[in-house]
């Protein structure tokens, strides 16, 4: 029954964002129920139309809605843990350690001593887990706009949701764009945008204006990193981004790209950036997070991330190149 | 009817390779047919438990049982046309690309003029493809097991199969490690393993008496590569490779991986060894293959490879520079 449920919840789901794609629409409405493999959990979406990928489901642990979206959490049988937020996967314990690790430490490292931190959305608490390796960090600031995502991530998800306490951090829940109207001007070191898809309560945040309050809030030569989607999947949607991007950010802008095996195509891009001021070259870090011998004691040494993976990650293959290459500064 | 075809591949290949994982066999067992979503291609393998890539099908444009394995084609409706050998992707027109131009310029373009490529597998052509863009190579010797997968590759996959038309390739139909043993001493200048999973025919080009036999194949510094599974799936696969690698091959032995989307877990590895004799630095590329302007002239310039990705297949996740770094030369 638990699984018949969590066929529901993805069908209902996909036929909520079908409407640019009529066939994914037909396909999950056809009999009424979901065409998913029974026990499995399938990811449908007219993101990634022809193709899915599943996800063998040993028990549902949690499902509901929220004010913004619908929230799940199954034990997948070898995946660990797995959050799903509106039928799409956000994490498995599995290989989450690929996109928390990236999306913080491209940024982090790449420049001196940052102090003062924001995380808009991240309600896992995977990225604030490794801003807090930083000793230089003085205050964690994260706005996260679903406060269903904070209570199942610390419910569920221990080893991601350790970030929440860190003295550090401050809670904000809410809408990351309000808050940001409200931050003093160059307030940030860095800013981190970890956010779902441009589908639903997360699409302001790929837009321009957000863009400007980011580069607003931070101090001069501050760094933005923020999910950019797949370049298999999405390149028209990473050219706008770009050149969003550059119009905003007068320092540095750059595509970076990592293997995570459960998002579709099984990578995820980021962009990142700095505002006028000092100069950031995010390809050769700065700061070697992963010899710091006091948080490898507290949390563990990192899985992923290294500082030649740091590097490599900002070489594109040559049709992405081609296409946004020339767009980055 | 043609859809229920391939759920019947599909299920039928499944339950064959099930011996180890019996929750796969009795998945797709359990009703009689393959558990997948109707009218879509399901790939379900003991070699990647609790999880399964889909493909939308639009039309099954061949089936047919070799001597060696279930050879199928389809048109997807979003990932051009799939290559499928056993119920396993082989490769689809979207994302040949990465793959077939990694296994072949990682291995060409670390050493300075190839004359004599072997590809062993590979019958799809792409490989061929791709080694026939240099110039200095004078012949290439495939040996393919499987006549049905070079056939069905002239008529579906012309892209690939365009491979064969170099009058400088020689085509042996047979078994690789067969064919290895007849070929004298210190032949090739390089020797490309392009072959599927170690499961079924192409068990045998995982284990260290055929290294012995590529090692004898190579002159002094020569260069092998073969396809070497996912640093996220197989790990235990991978340190057994690294480990008879290092046994065989004198000279210089690495990992390097790449992002292949219909591969599982997104990702595929390479062995890339060289023999003893003039050094070989593999994460530092000698000659420029992407800047071929006759090659770019005849075939169209290069989708994936390039310097750049080259370097960067070689830096790897902590999790597996731990697992498999120190056992690289």
């Amino acid at each position: 029954m638990e699984v018949e449920g969590i066929v529901e919840a993805a069908g209902d789901n996909a036929s909520k964002k079908a409407g640019e794609n009529e066939e994914v629409g037909s396909m999950v409405a056809a009999n009424g129920i979901s065409a998913v493999m029974p026990g499995w959990f399938s990811e449908i979406s007219p993101m990634w139309p022809g193709e899915a990928h599943s996800l063998k489901v040993e028990k549902v642990l949690f499902q509901g809605k929220s004010d913004y979206q619908n929230v799940m959490v199954f034990q997948s049988s070898t995946y660990g843990k797995v959050l799903i937020l509106d039928g799409v996967i956000q994490c498995t314990e599995r290989d989450e350690c690929a996109y928390q690790e990236m999306i913080t430490h491209l940024p982090l490292c790449s420049i001196p001593n940052p102090k003062k931190v924001l995380v808009i959305g991240g309600g896992d608490g995977g990225v604030l887990r490794e801003v807090s390796r930083y000793s230089s960090v003085e205050k964690i600031d994260i706005c996260e706009i679903d406060k269903m995502v904070i209570d199942v991530a610390k419910e569920f998800f221990p080893k991601m949701a350790v970030g929440y306490e860190d003295p550090r951090v401050n809670v904000h829940v809410g809408d990351g764009v309000a808050f940001l109207k409200n931050v003093p001007e160059g307030t940030y070191d860095a800013v981190i945008v970890d956010s779902s898809d441009p589908i639903g309560p997360a699409q302001e945040l790929f837009e321009k204006p957000f863009f400007e309050s980011v580069a607003k809030a931070l101090r001069p030569g501050g760094v933005v990193c923020t999910q950019a989607e797949s370049i298999w999947l999405h390149m028209h949607i990473i050219e706008d981004i770009v050149s969003a991007c550059r119009q905003v950010f007068k320092g540095s802008v750059n595509y970076a790209w990592t293997s995570v095996p459960t998002y579709p195509s099984g990578v995820i891009g980021f962009m990142v950036c700095s505002t006028r001021g000092p100069t950031v070259d995010f390809q050769h870090p700065v700061y070697r997070v992963e010899e710091d011998e006091q948080s490898n004691k507290s949390l563990g040494p990192l899985k992923f991330y290294n500082s030649e993976i740091h590097s490599a990650a900002f070489c594109l293959p040559s049709f992405a190149k081609r296409a946004i290459g020339s767009k980055t500064n």
